[in-house]
């Protein structure tokens, strides 16, 4: 068994969670309480951030450990949850690229977090093109067409 | 505090850490026990994925919570810990895009995990072209110096 605490906490006004769109969502994320300030020294130096955080409100009940068809959608197949990025998983781990629009001592303001108030965050990140993907996306439909309103503007 | 558990584990020939020349090392990422191998179905329609991993092997006492220079190198700034991708970090969590080459039944064949053998994989996921970074991705020099033969085969 692992043990993880959370460094910093998600502020935004997305209170539930909601599949869609998420194009237009700030937040904020504010550094736990004894996470010093200087963890985020020169991080306004880097366009954007890999954010680990916690989806805090899946219960046990609703974890997916084999395959579902992602969103129960009839017409996308059995997937497994490891080929899935779904919340309802194993460890309740999600990982997001996020835009970093402006740091001020101990908190970043963000765009692009799929992830609701509240949320804790396990780990911050720079990203690096080195540690972009090498070569040719290759993904199934199913998954081109799940996305397709994930990232725009809220209704 | 969070409770994780393994849902995999690293197999490869690096045995010890290493900061650079990951470029050639192949991993097999095999489930841990009691994970259903059918948390993996379909995987092989992604040609990416985001592995998470623990970097088991890192003491308390060499974690980092504020900032210092990256590699102790005096060429670079004193940068805090969430604005560099070292193992020395607040819960000891890596996350890596990796090129799947090969699923066979609850094992993963995948190129370009900066991992060592027998470290814990604590998630997998697929990539989707729609979550990688969106815009030019802007980073210090110091970066991409420190990361000049990171990917590299070794020596």
């Amino acid at each position: 068994m692992i043990e993880i605490k959370p460094v910093a906490f998600v502020e935004n006004l997305r209170t539930f969670p909601k599949d869609d769109h998420w194009g237009d969502v700030i937040s904020e994320i504010k550094l736990a309480e004894g996470i010093h300030p200087d963890a985020l020294k020169g991080i306004e130096e880097f366009s954007h951030l890999d954010i680990i955080f916690y989806f805090h409100q899946v219960k046990e009940e609703h974890i997916q450990y084999k395959a579902r068809r992602p969103r129960n959608n009839k017409n996308y197949p059995e997937t497994g949850i490891f080929a899935q990025r779904g919340k309802n998983r194993p460890n309740r781990l999600g990982a997001t690229v996020v835009t970093l629009l402006e740091k001020s001592g101990s908190k970043l303001v963000v765009k692009g977090l799929d992830a609701i108030d509240g949320t804790p965050v396990i780990d911050i990140k720079p990203v690096m093109k080195e540690f972009l993907p090498k070569g040719q996306i290759i993904q199934p439909k199913w998954s081109e067409d799940l996305m397709k309103v994930y990232w725009h503007a809220a209704d």
